[in-house]
């Protein structure tokens, strides 16, 4: 099997910092943050500007070209609800070291990005809701049908749509995330690829135990077939779990050394 | 769902101290250990007093006296492969907190413990293997019905026969380590309870490394359904994850303070 796939999720516009830097074209805070998660060993970067409804197009243009031609041609993740920013991207994107990942279709609003993604020959992250939160697992399998049904209308390879059960917070939502895992197995047992939003779990926990309890989630959601998360590569103690399950599955061979 | 039940391994005579305090009889170093481990959250303690093939009887009602009086008649595990000493040990075991186990039996010479076990109205830890390591599932599964079978013919309720896969090495034998985790996720499908002696996982590893590995492993393991565990609790890092997966399983709520 392949090695558990990791998606930096820290170029966000939801930091002011990166807010700051996209309005202004100041390169150097995103680079840095690109660098320290590339170092930390993600293999792709998600880049989220926001709804960017006016100027989004440019943005995600200026954006791409800055990494992919700072890191090596470096795959990314483009995270907008605007169509037009993605297909902006991808327009300028390098492939050589992976095919571009559109975030994220739903079954709702959100399926036309299918459509793109299936045009683009890019990969998919097909989020199982369509209005807010899915009830139960019975809603998650009915989105994820229309999703793929939708996609293999439009020629996509089903290994390109990485399917995200959504992740939802345990603060208030405890009683779901067995069921959440249980998505998770269930994708794996149809030989599906998998992947969401780990943090989403620990939001609202204390700042000790968010780590703490992602790395048990996820070590988890592993052992149910995830095959990858947009998570931070910096939270050392998720780092170790990932490393540590990719030897457990046989992904990585061990040695003393493998941390 | 029940909490995940922890049986501490530190009271072992493999510990030079230990060894010589069971020779000697001297309670402190004893009474030390069972309560770091107890403090730490440890449900059960685990005392193995080696084959102690003389005097293993008067040995074994020694610790098992000690430990319940000054510990509120904490639960025990009885862990010798000298069948009269874990017999002796029950004789004075106070049940009021929990009845004993009995550490082990396996589908070879040890089977006869099952009957001991089932007379004593005792938990049997049941060991998947007859002669040295099981080679694949087929043969896990095979000594998990014999093993049931001659359980059932004692009058044992199944839920106290509590099935071990035998963690197996990674150092040497990672490529075993997903079938074991599957052998968790068949005994639990079949609705047993399971437990198994995880820190054999990482022998051989680096210090630094076992906690991040025993952690991992026992994370995913705990997914598959597994029950309990022979554990160091005095361990953090795998402590903060099994009262994580606890959580996450629902088996205990959610409160900031649940570390």
């Amino acid at each position: 099997m392949a090695k558990f796939i990791i998606i930096g999720e820290r170029i966000h516009c939801i930091s002011p910092t990166i807010r700051e830097a996209m309005d202004t074209r100041n390169p150097e805070p995103i680079l840095q943050r690109a660098r320290e998660q590339l170092d930390a060993g993600a293999q792709y970067l998600d880049v989220n500007i926001g709804p960017a409804e006016s100027g989004g197009e440019e943005l995600m243009k200026w954006a791409v070209t800055l990494l992919q031609e700072h890191f090596d041609n470096v795959p990314l993740s483009l995270d907008t609800v605007n169509q037009k920013a993605i297909e902006a991207g991808i327009s300028v994107y390098n492939r050589s070291k992976g095919k571009p990942i559109v975030n994220s279709a739903d079954a709702g609003d959100r399926i036309r990005n299918i459509d793109l993604a299936a045009s683009q020959d890019a990969i998919i992250i097909a989020l199982c809701s369509k209005q807010g939160v899915p009830a139960d697992n019975d809603e998650r399998m009915t989105y994820c049908q229309e999703m793929l049904e939708r996609g293999m209308e439009h020629g996509m390879d089903a290994m390109d749509m990485w399917f995200d059960p959504l992740f939802l917070v345990i603060k208030g939502m405890q009683e779901k995330m067995p069921e959440t895992l249980e998505a998770i197995r269930m994708f794996t047992d149809m030989g599906f690829n998998t992947t969401g939003g780990l943090s989403n779990i620990s939001n609202g926990m204390p700042r000790h135990i968010r780590p703490i309890m992602d790395s048990a989630v996820l070590a988890m959601a592993i052992q149910c077939g995830l095959t990858s998360a947009i998570v931070n590569p910096c939270d050392l103690r998720l780092m170790e779990t990932i490393k540590s399950c990719d030897v457990v599955l046989g992904n990585n061979l061990y040695a003393d050394s493998y941390l």
